[in-house]
């Protein structure tokens, strides 16, 4: 094929490149120096492009257009080439890129919710108003660092002392547990495929309740929630057919909002209650990491392919499929 | 095939049907209106009939019968059909149809378990007498929802003031780990195998540790038990034999207590505590959620098959052997 | 071929015996009295040697080596063949011997890892010095059990009296999520793998967090460190250039330590903390039980290997590998 698949070595490369390779493409990685290792050892790149960092990304955009490279977005991506940068991108990308903005900004990404007619948290425009646990986080996609729990007006003035000096919200913390659901909306044949579903992995909130109640007292511990990794889930069917309704009004509300609207893989981010309700409380409008327990499928892809289908390569798919029907420019964006 | 799988659209229908393809079956699903989604999706389902609610099964038998299909019960199906309908059913039924009320009734499966000799925690019979922590939990397959813990008689009369007004069991509350146990007894070759281990994910209690101590108190949390997911697993090796002896010891039960006893897909739900006793507190008499996980199969079962093989498929290969052996009769029942 | 591979029947045989057979091995386990079955039930074992006690190794060592078998060390070969007598083996034995009294003796393991120049958390010689959370651990590889928390030494003084009298550490317990890594590093091409991640799932740590704060308090739960099971995992991608780093000073210290140094599968226990920082507590010289989901490799071998790669396969591939380019001695040891 003329062209090849490129991204940057981190965050859900490797499935990205390996997906690339499955649908007969060739890859490029962009790399940090000091970080081509994994891409090295794991054979999933045919080329690596060295940068001292990624904010050097449109230093070597020329060179990978020479090479007709594809480039696939992901939440390193979205948060090293600032929203500004993104719109005089040249390089074909993948997605639409106007919808990236959606997601940095988490106002906006509220806004989105509530068009798509979701149930979401409380949002909290004074810390004065917090009447209830929340959760304080700041915009773009930053791994959970910093974010932080409180229940008052004191805990917040306290710990936002410390914190990141960025924009954040005041959201609601519901009280159930986090079920991340993968979509992957075909711009193609506008199908919505669920692609799997995952829990976080994140330090030090996924480890405390290890720590007897009594200690953690004694050890005044605070919760944080820095990802460190991804656990596979299934979900109760039962909640399939609600779960396919909101991906769907999801998408139908970035269509409205922000034309050609959303397409490719993208997650909701839930909390689902004891009483079984389900609430949204973020989108990433890109693949997340948390399909990389996924790299040969998830039970859910068993489903509908006959072959190990991860989100890359159903980008991959959906890029080769795109091209042998000269409809490309209909993904890129 | 002369035959056909049916089954209702929710709980493991997705396992069960994709099984059935595997194995060479055209399949059907009965789905409530506006559930049919999920099915239609994923492309398991050759042919989906409508209902306005699985309480209607009965008006949709005949169809079924007359397309030859063999329904497969699972968590959804026996809530549904009430134990006494069940005996009415002139479906074709895989399993033994007579030990579902041995689930259904929790006095009924702890008389099972003690029959078969394993280790089950204290049953209380009076509030009063509660002096540990115990769980209350309520009759038939109702995910979990409305259990709930107390140490004493106070909190026990304080929390069964909200609860469903259904019959219910006080079961002492083991601290330990939970494992869901997943086997398959054929009636065929009467060979017992292990198909894998989950654990459940249940809304509140799987996120509650996330909140740290302090802050739960100042909230003043309590636990819930609803199933929302679940998680895969391995068991450390040496539990294995002891495991095999514990399947195997609740078949033989069930063959003495309600003849030809329980075939097919079954599990045991337990508790392994730190000094390594496997406490169980319930059974399931047929395939349950906890299998969904592994659609491709588990670390276990590719130990011994040369193919994915879920509980949803072994259940499909044990009905073609059964046909092809002409000894269909003896797995329906 | 003329070579077998044997193990004793616990800890990660089912999967060594696959990784064997998928290779082309004949394979023996060596199973205590009554524990045959799982070997039996998942068709790993050709034969199955039956010893009232894995103490009794040394009985049945010479009809191993007239069966020509190559033993593979797992976590319970290195508990059950002591230190001393590891030296007096004569079975072919796959692997550096004489590492695995480095991680036998704790404090030998704590000089492995300082000369390897990775983060440690701090160790207390005298109990009396301790200002922090620390956890207790005693030496072998015991599955966890009689670990305990503390976090002075009044906490210490009570709970020792009732521990194991065998040696311990006194580690500090870092606050952070518990990441267990598993490398192989290649004798043949002195190429180091990602074979994958996981987490434990330990009795009752992994489920007091479960049981509300207040409850905990009023139960005067404590914590207590069993191993059950594991659960599979994968880590943020941005940390895997560090996790390399890491697994290569392992490798290469040991080269330093004890020539010819460490080799084949192992594991590096490791705590991620908030600020992203990667604690190393433990080296498992030989293959874990953390890599038992994995039966049908990880999503990290899936990236590399065409085909199912455990970390049992790969010892077998190894071994075949060696065999058939006479370079068998180098991998023995």
């Amino acid at each position: 094929m003329k062209y090849k698949i490129a991204t940057l070595g981190s965050h859900s490369a490797l499935q990205i490149l390996k997906g690339a390779h499955d649908e007969g493409f060739k890859t490029i990685v962009i790399c940090e120096k000091g970080t081509e290792r994994p891409y090295k050892s794991f054979g999933v790149a045919d080329k690596i492009i060295t940068v001292d960092s990624f904010a050097d990304f449109f230093k070597v955009e020329n060179e990978l257009i020479e090479e007709n490279a594809i480039i696939i977005p992901h939440g390193t991506f979205t948060s090293v080439v600032s929203l500004d940068k993104m719109e005089r991108l040249k390089i074909a990308h993948y997605g639409n890129k106007k919808i990236l903005k959606w997601e940095a900004d988490r106002n906006m990404c509220m806004r989105w919710l509530t068009e798509a007619g979701v149930r979401i948290p409380r949002m909290f425009d004074n810390p004065k108003e917090i009447d209830r646990p929340v959760i304080v986080k700041f915009f773009g996609a930053r791994g959970g660092e910093g974010y932080f729990f409180c229940t008052n007006a004191d805990q917040f003035n306290e710990k936002i002392r410390n914190a990141p000096k960025v924009p954040y919200i005041i959201q609601e913390y519901i009280i159930g547990v986090p079920v991340y659901i993968h979509f992957f909306y075909s711009q193609l044949n506008n199908e919505l495929e669920i692609m799997g579903f995952d829990k976080r992995y994140e330090s030090n909130v996924d480890s405390i309740g290890r720590i007897a109640a009594r200690d953690q007292i004694a050890l005044n511990l605070q919760s944080s929630y820095t990802i460190v990794g991804n656990i596979p889930l299934v979900v109760r069917e039962s909640f399939l057919p609600e779960i396919f309704e909101i991906g769907e009004n999801v998408v139908k509300a970035s269509q409205k909002l922000e034309p050609p609207g959303l397409y490719g893989p993208f997650c909701i981010e839930s909390i689902i209650t004891p009483d079984q309700k389900i609430y949204v409380f973020e989108i990433s409008a890109r693949i997340v990491a948390g399909t990389n327990p996924f790299i040969e499928g998830s039970p859910y892809t068993a489903l509908k392919y006959n072959e190990p289908m991860s989100c890359g390569r159903r980008i991959a798919r959906e890029l080769k499929l795109a091209i042998q029907n000269g409809r490309l420019k209909e993904v890129l964006g």
